[in-house]
């Protein structure tokens, strides 16, 4: 494509769809998204699917329906992204119908979001379609953990408005390894450009969850990442668990020939019957040590309200 | 190799090294099962490796540490097995390098033991080096979870018995959908014969801790288990990451094209903060479904006491 790099309109309106390819949201997280959009960005408008409230034991309602729900909101030709409402766990189960079932209206949209629908974006990206992007969901509204307020203190709102503004355009919730020219608007043409340099600053990125990452290797859904900066995160496993991990995702990663590797927050890990004996860091470089990987140091995702924007194939 | 099947000679010497190439067990523990072997298996003289007793933070010493015990074992004439001594997590860490120091002592052996063992399990089954099954270890006297006895009640003695049986000859504590004539003697000549047969009942198989299995596959460990009868088991996982891990392990082997799957035990399944909505079962039957793998039942499998031994490439 020969899109030209451009700020986006903020007199434009931007049509989001929103729906739950794993676990549900409340209608009171809605209602508190809705009318912060509203507030700060009136050109935002939130097309919430019905689907994002259905409740089937562990899921937003069965497979056919989140498929169903995921696919009228990708092609959907009104709407200009489909921002994902919530992770938890899911999406592999309908990934591979949901590539299979977009349509044209699908290839210019930007989809957001992260943890367990890294699936998704894992699969959209290996497809080449639409703007993946790792970054806060609806669902985060609910975060008070953002640094200088405790709970309640508001970071889910920084988070929300970091994804709204990302969504309507704005560049300023880019994780800062990335350059400026990562909106929606820019990430088309970053990939075809940024794929002919092997130098790390001027490679595509990519974010996964690790656990997530780890499931998503070796199977179709896998994007190739030859060349790029593969962030990762990881929220609630053990340091060993970390670990393992590690080994499995390098191992695939190396053979994959990725430009590099940034860190971003191991957080919540449950204490042990014993130490672990390193720390997330130190299993980190370890494990790029061990298959050739170029460890590039911190990336600023996590599952917090800190957690930045990686547009897939947005180049730094 | 043209040794042809013929029960052990239970006169002779039968001698066992031990190492732990993962987490350490306590002298108490070497002392009850060297107890029990002079009991009840006068011919096995167990050399239980010091590295056993050793502590680096979670694991029984550091990698150098472990690899050399496990190569001290592998590569000593005088050994006719190696048994693992526990699980935990670790044998991922030196799996490719003790592979790689193995040398021709190592090539009639018997390895024994299940959960983290299998990275070396399915290394040495990739390398056809010995013949590597899944099965109780030493750290099993420690359980108390036997069926008809409680905490304590002698069910890791009955676990360790089956191991030290099968270590000794004897077929009895086979995996009951295996055939009678896979015991140590027996497996070698067994792998050729199986492979010429395509039915699962003549299958050759393997078995691995589902966790395990996921993270070796795509790496340079995976065995090929075209063929196989593949059994899987699980401890202490949530539904939603047992359903997880096999959408990533039933990718893996359908490309393998693997014989079939057989469930083991899925025991102490963390309570979640909602009902997943499937069994393990169902699970099983789900994933082998969308990936045209032949669910073949239950295995008598599992992390407890009832563990059954399963020869690698022992046929059915």
């Amino acid at each position: 494509m020969s899109e030209t790099p451009q700020p986006r309109d903020t007199s434009r309106p931007v049509h989001i769809a929103i729906c739950a390819p794993a676990a549900p949201i409340t209608r009171a997280e809605a209602r508190q998204v809705t009318a912060l959009a509203a507030e700060a960005f009136p050109q935002a408008h939130l097309h919430i699917h019905q689907q994002c409230f259905a409740e089937a034991s562990h899921f937003a309602g069965d497979d056919a329906t989140r498929l169903a729900a995921f696919l009228d909101c990708a092609n959907d030709p009104a709407m200009d992204a489909v921002w994902f409402a919530r992770g938890g766990y899911g999406s592999n189960r309908i990934a591979a119908a949901a590539i299979a079932g977009l349509e044209a209206a699908a290839r210019a949209k930007a989809f957001l979001g992260y943890s367990d629908m890294g699936y998704l974006l894992g699969g959209l990206y290996r497809a080449g379609i639409g703007r993946p992007a790792h970054g806060p969901m609806l669902a985060d509204i609910r975060r008070g953990d953002h640094a200088g307020g405790g709970p309640g203190a508001g970071g889910g709102e920084v988070a929300v408005r970091r994804a709204l503004g990302w969504l309507c355009g704005e560049t300023t919730g880019l994780e800062p390894s990335l350059g400026a020219d990562t909106g929606p608007a820019a990430v088309a043409s970053a990939a075809a450009s940024a794929a002919a340099s092997a130098a790390p600053a001027a490679a595509p990125a990519a974010a996964f969850n690790l656990m997530t990452l780890a499931m998503l290797c070796g199977t179709p859904l896998m994007p190739d990442l030859a060349g790029h900066v593969v962030m990762v995160e990881e929220v609630s496993e053990h340091l060993y668990a970390i670990d393992r991990l590690f080994f499995h995702v390098t191992t695939h990663l190396a053979g994959q020939g990725i430009a590099g590797l940034r860190l971003g927050r191991i957080s919540d890990v449950p204490e042990n019957d014993r130490p672990f004996g390193a720390t997330p860091e130190e299993i980190a470089r370890d494990w790029c040590a061990r298959h050739g990987i170029a460890f590039l140091g911190a990336a600023d995702i996590g599952h917090d309200a800190g957690n930045r924007i990686v547009p897939f194939g947005g180049r730094g």
